[in-house]
């Protein structure tokens, strides 16, 4: 048995599982962020013994445990290295305090490098040799796998795509860099963009904002405009530099449908040239609502397979 | 013995070595693509027979031959496909003809994957798992290593960064595409823009574009300004999406010197994060004046030890 722990910006799930990928068990929490890791840390082990409790998994059971986080981390340090959707958490250790509570060897590796290792081991991509996949959630993440290796890069940064700079003269983002792929289509930054520009008293959802793109509200049509167009740019040029025959959109992909891959497919000739376009098929993730999760139990499957 | 064949938008050569990256004998001629394959291929015989002649190399001490050649290019097809700085040669079959040519079996990449191949197998950055090599000439692309892998693709495309976009309201390049590192940074778009700017009746080089650098012409630190920053942006995305620990840079790097390395230390951090930054080194390429002649051989090689 596997412990799998899928740490987001908004939530946190942890499910039981095995190293085929097969979830017994999951149940989530709010991370809160804003409360700082120590409460989170405190609030993570009590979900984790009710999964087990609700699964009938005894803790002697558990060979290993799988954490998928929000990048930028460090897997040497065991550590996340302040995630773009949790201000204040600077330098946060989390394999070692996971480690002792529960005395099991404890994999850690960033959400999208997590994704991407699920939907190669459990998806509808075996086999492939070139894939990427984009997180698309509160944040932006990429997980490249090239030439049938993970590319993990020199200090676990390998698929920090989100920071890749589209315009320079482009939205600031709370990274602090001007014009990334994630400050103009991280999914927080979209909608906030989009509230602040509405007005509204508090920050919509990316959902309310895709809603209101659907009933043709003209400021909703105009941010829906900046983002589509710099995914185009953002995925033109991971398709430029890696030429993968497959990319898989995460949640929002997941959660919208077919406007983003229509809206792909007309805007992605202008970035990039016809015979790497063709060998790419661009689909939403196939791993579907439990992805956080099989993305955490792949990491510890992967290692364990080592 | 090999073979090399090394093709660029300005000039051809072809060497005799061994597997081991040694070159016993190397000649060059102009390309001048502008007469077209037919014309080019013929003289390329010649000339590859003129080495033979000189290093006194029998054509059956020759086990293969290695072709390193501008992208995009397809090895299954064995052809160059549009090289951006070759107008006119849209599908031009290589691998075939040469091989009947010398009745030898004959390996093509491109230019950038060649010569992140010799930079690995002979350079300074032997067991590097990430690295990238940014050939910096007349165009640009890039060879990359990520996880101890060539980055081949999916159609023989990746590391073709020379198209990614940085802005999308900047500059169209001979390729069409708007504003992609290529357009920004390539040596003779870079040289070109500098030229118009000065009316001159023909485009002067990017050497002359420099030594007005160094005399502060105005046109050309505002280019250079240009340049350079743009060229910060496209190593700072590489870095982000591939965090390599090794970024070799390629012909124009190792002609201009330090200016080009101070000014990519300055610029970087507003395009990377600390930690990815600081896991990578910057550097010329290594194998100096016959970089492009290892390159050819060791296509070659790498075919050779598979």
């Amino acid at each position: 048995m596997i412990l799998g722990i899928d740490i987001g910006g908004t939530k946190t799930s942890v499910c039981a599982g095995d190293a085929d990928g097969r979830i017994l068990f999951s149940a989530r929490m709010p991370s809160l962020p804003e409360r700082g890791p120590d409460d989170w840390m405190k609030r993570l082990f009590r979900l984790a013994q009710e999964v087990l409790a609700e699964s009938g998994i005894d803790l002697t059971d558990v060979r290993s445990i799988g954490i998928s986080a929000p990048g930028p981390l460090s897997v040497q340090r065991g550590a996340l290295l302040s995630p773009p959707n949790m201000t204040g958490w600077e330098t946060v250790p989390v394999i070692a305090p996971v480690q002792d509570h529960f005395g099991r060897p404890v994999y850690m590796n960033n959400d999208a490098n997590a994704g991407v290792l699920a939907e190669w081991l459990w998806g509808g991509c075996a086999g492939t040799k070139d894939m990427i996949f984009l997180t698309m959630s509160t944040g932006l993440g990429a997980g490249i796998i090239a030439g049938g290796t993970l590319v993990q890069g020199a200090c676990d940064m390998g698929g920090e795509a989100g920071y890749h700079v589209l315009d320079p003269m482009g939205p600031a983002s709370p990274c602090g860099h001007r014009g990334s792929f994630e400050a103009f289509c991280g999914g927080k930054n979209a909608a906030d963009r989009f509230s602040r520009r509405m007005k509204y008293p508090r920050p919509a959802d990316f959902r309310h904002f895709m809603d209101e793109v659907r009933r043709k509200n003209p400021i909703a049509l105009e941010e829906w405009e900046i983002y589509i167009e710099h995914l185009a740019q953002g995925i033109g040029n991971l398709i430029m530099i890696l030429n993968p025959s497959i990319i898989l959109l995460g949640t929002i992909a997941m959660h919208t449908g077919s406007i983003i891959f229509d809206e792909l497919s007309r805007r992605l000739p202008a970035y990039t040239v016809p015979e790497a376009l063709k060998a790419c098929r661009i689909e939403a993730a196939t791993l579907g609502r439990y992805l956080g999760d099989h993305a955490a139990l792949a990491v510890a499957a992967k290692n364990m397979a080592q």
